[in-house]
């Protein structure tokens, strides 16, 4: 090797090696800011979902809390039309079923979200907007939605959101006893709402470029964490219509693992505002809290 | 200069040269890249407080809806209580003053945001929760806010936000013309909530380091957007309490224009819900829409 040739080599090796330096200082700083970065908004972005999920559902439960005061409500006695016997479509509606009825009916139609709005009593009474002209062998007593008031009186409450296929919707259902004159929690009320304008939002939220915000029931029943973490697995396998927001390509630095972390925010926050919402299994939930 | 002189400079800026240019041209990128991002997710954020506060006014405006639609509102006629003269306080309220104010306290009381709810007819009866036993000289009919509803009947509306001084809180008022006895659009119906929760939410978010969000007055009359803007320069310029949030430091990069940026698109996002809020004059405000 000449004195040429080794001033080359010194002088490539020297122009080279400081940005080779520089360059993997910088890709790797990038690479972890990325991340932070990446977390910290779609955390502060999914905050603010928290946020509006909370001030959806506490509107219902104050309207909940009011259904309870009303002195219609209140004054509910064994009059109340039932619908445990096979015939009971041929029992026409007494007096004091159809002023509730018009009261549920005001409130349902001046709420675009409300689905149904019913009123169950301990003697077995019902009414229900929409209501159900061929509704039979009924007791709202042995419902789901009925027993979960029951269990825990005096406060609004959600129940676990449930598929109806024949709406295609998702609704929970906001329940809460009330004080009639068949006595203390002599009744209860329930208000569902489709949960449409809320994944309407959720399906909006793109995370980086290829991640997406899930709605998971926190269930509060048992196995609620890792049943949460199996329906969304599940979610993630099978892409299908409904509770789930898509989203295409790849966040640009760290994206998969970066995704993760921040589902798992999202969780985190998500399950702070207590909403229950995953992708149930349709004939089990419908069974389990459809009215 | 002699060869190892000349040698030592070649090498030194053969070593130099890639690293400054390399850095150059990362710092530049990352500048403009930190920019974007800080305006991309500010603007995601932003755009979920503004879905939040849709759903929080949209819950209000149908309560409003609710209470137009209910029969003992679509029943008052001249037998309201009117407060016009100067011994209102000495005549008592009848029948059905009582009873509307029952309907209001239920709902009032169930709904933590809420402040007044309030029924004006066209023959000057008012009745308001809570009630103002030593109120006098009062006519309903004169209020900007029965004048704003009468102005654009049958919908909810909001009013421009007023600052209430004895109760150190801002308030939007909801409201609608009802038909009632004394015909198609006589009376109006008001809501007023408190934007203490959505201030709270505003008050969490952190724009970068020094960057906060402002709620700016949608104002519909006239000068909007340079109302808005001086509204915007004025509060910047005299921190209060109130609608703002504060923050401190400054942005990695690019932090004041990307600020601005940002700052301009979140008042093009909470200007999408028609959110009518800045920080008003607090006497003006009161004399024109307090009740």
């Amino acid at each position: 090797m000449n004195i040429k040739q080794k001033l080359t080599w010194a002088f490539a090796i020297i122009a080279c090696l400081p940005v080779v330096l520089v360059a993997t200082l910088v890709v790797l700083n990038l690479r972890s800011d990325a991340r932070d970065d990446f977390v910290d908004s779609s955390g502060r972005e999914i905050r603010q979902v928290s946020n509006a999920m909370q001030l959806f559902f506490d509107g219902i439960s104050q309207n909940v809390e009011y259904l309870a005061t009303q002195p219609l409500i209140k004054n509910t006695d064994d009059s109340l039309k039932t619908y445990m016997s096979a015939n009971a479509e041929s029992i026409p509606q007494g007096e004091m079923d159809k002023k509730v009825f018009a009261f549920l009916q005001d409130l349902g139609n001046s709420h675009p979200a409300y689905a149904y709005a019913i009123v169950g009593t301990a003697a077995g009474g019902y009414v229900s907007w929409p209501d159900d002209p061929k509704l039979n062998n009924y007791d709202p007593r042995q419902r789901p939605w009925y027993k979960a008031a029951q269990a825990k009186p005096g406060k609004p409450l959600r129940t676990a959101a449930y598929y109806w296929a024949q709406d295609d919707a998702t609704y929970v259902s906001t329940v809460r006893t009330i004080d009639n004159k068949l006595g203390s929690n002599g009744g209860v009320v329930s208000i569902d709402v489709t949960l449409k304008q809320l994944t309407e939002i959720v399906k909006q939220i793109k995370l980086g470029e290829s991640g997406y915000l899930m709605l998971l029931e926190n269930s509060g029943t048992g196995a609620g964490r890792s049943q949460a973490a199996r329906a969304q697995l599940q979610a993630a396998r099978q892409p299908r219509r409904g509770l789930r927001a898509t989203g295409q390509g790849r966040q640009r630095a760290g994206g998969s693992r970066a995704q993760r972390r921040a589902l798992h925010g999202q969780r985190l926050a998500v399950g702070a505002t207590g909403l229950d919402v995953h992708r149930p299994d349709q004939t089990e939930r419908r069974n389990e809290f459809g009215h």
